[in-house]
């Protein structure tokens, strides 16, 4: 993309942010089980309102009520299977954004098929490593959606924009459900940011340059990744489109 | 009900605080995957025992060694189901008390209906915020449990008795699962509090001043609701009878 | 055992850390819901790499990849105990160790039977309290596992071989999932340790003297329990083998 693009970029990822915390949007997130407390205080920490009911006899009248849905695919069984299929149909038809996080599909060969089997009906972005990336490769080549790669530098590639985006720090990676709710964060962008690559990198400033700050001040305790993770949720509440702004690094 | 009252009743809720840590209630909490590891963790702090298997093969075991058993609908499911109509029905034959949360009965039709149903077996108390009383209100009017309705103000409603509690935080809504453990330690006063309105007002009491106090050691930090939480539990286990007295708030 | 063993074995358990450290085991856990979380972060703290799916059509795939397998029975249900069945029959058959943890069996026939069950397929180890390890013991008596029984002092059984270990704290048992947590570590350390009994007195001793420092950090601010949690995962993430050496309680 246009290099001289990024800065108004950044800046409106920044306003993202106090327009969530404006409208708080309702977010179902169908996830895995080790991931639901973190992902929950992440999403009221920010500004949204979680619900996390998997049973397929309910989930509709959940996705009806939200303005965005996760589908993560950790501890995915065949109840999860039924809801995200009928919580994704649902989506398509009502035109609400959601999120896939193919969690470990590039383990699972099951979990590779269910991945492909929903983009038909359109995510709004896929959030995924370098190793989930390769194994869904060819399924995702004649799809299109919004693709969220994480790792030391996360990109986001959506059409003909490639954004890198450098912030971050290592004990996201020590600690569970950090990128799964990343992806619920996405997902809580979604209705609030106006387009998908603006929501991812909202999501990913917002998340990152928070992970940074919470390094820093649980460093200088000499504490370490157990602290850090109440800490990063204070960062979350605190963070503001001004610090967004100075600190991000995106290219 | 009777003004003069509220002393003898803030001073008995206080006390019910050491009864329950020197009895250490075992209570069986049917709740959901979101709200597990919290309310474990709650109960713990406070002086009970808890144990939170749903499977239907072993919820009477598991019920029958239980003071007092918490049934909270959320992420609820067809093997939830099954288990909580066996857990109520086992209280109900053996007299022992057990406390309804109906997370979210206001979205969910079906959870409504499943509220409903469990309401014969005559639970101690059922806990609930303003969507989900009204919700349930037509239902509610035949049978008559304690209802507790949480909100800005918490009421408690039994018979004649309408009494109010001014305590809390709210940051207490800005954590997942706070309402849900609440539940469970109402759950957990019933066995040794001696009345459901007792039980339900040292709950509120216990939770909600532990809240002030751990908001405002919290805050002396510049911290927010990540930290927060674990100083909650904190709170929780440090919390006594004088304090309880001294703070409470209840018209 | 001969007494003048201890040194080196203890010696030999600390070393083992930092090997666990260096190799980075993958810890497939199938494990109850209310600890997959601190499970999964205490693996993390101490450089293992967990995964937790349960669902019965992955769980060959996630077993074949990983260096160990944790069979904790809490939250039992039909969906577990298939995947568990499944993964202990694979690791079996490869000779992958899986430490089994028959949580609350004393309370449930059911699952006492399935702890029984698991026998045959020879796990390197059993993590068990004493209630537990009395319900079990007529099963036991043939088969010849490495017995972990906790409690204010921990002993490790396996064939002549009697240790005990002293170390810990009482908040461990104020805290879900400690000893949740500290099985998952057991399996961690099987493939790097080189024997069972040294896995065991490294995890033993690991856990156990982190939580005394995070105990002593934690105290001297007044603190409590709730705050205990995520010092503990710093004082995880913090050890090393000197202070193994200095701290371990052996005999």
């Amino acid at each position: 993309m246009n290099g001289q693009d990024i800065p108004a970029r950044v800046a409106s990822a920044a306003g993202a942010i106090e327009t969530l915390r404006r409208r708080a949007p309702r977010i179902h997130c169908l996830t895995n089980t080790v991931a639901q407390a973190f992902t929950a205080n992440v999403l009221l920490a920010c500004g949204a309102t979680p619900s996390m009911t998997v049973a397929s006899d309910e989930v509709l009248s959940f996705t009806d009520r939200a303005d965005g849905v996760l589908i993560n695919l950790g501890t995915l069984d065949e109840d999860r299977k039924k809801a995200m299929r009928l919580s994704a149909a649902r989506c398509r038809e009502t035109a609400r954004p959601f999120v896939v996080d193919p969690v470990k599909c590039d383990i699972s060969a099951q979990r590779r098929a269910f991945a492909t089997e929903l983009l038909p009906f359109r995510p709004a972005a896929i959030r995924m490593n370098a190793d989930e990336a390769s194994s869904l490769e060819a399924s995702l080549e004649g799809e299109m959606p919004c693709r969220v790669v994480t790792g030391r530098t996360d990109r986001i590639l959506c059409g003909e924009t490639c954004l890198s985006v450098a912030n971050g720090h290592p004990w996201l990676t020590q600690i569970t459900a950090a990128g799964c709710a990343e992806g619920a964060l996405i997902a809580a962008l979604m209705p609030v940011a106006g387009d998908p690559v603006l929501a991812a990198l909202a999501a990913l400033l917002w998340f990152n340059i928070a992970a940074e700050e919470a390094a820093a001040r649980t460093l200088e305790k000499a504490a370490g990744p157990g602290t850090f993770q109440p800490v990063l949720i204070d960062c979350l509440h605190a963070m503001d489109a001004a610090r967004i702004m100075e600190k991000a690094r995106v290219t």
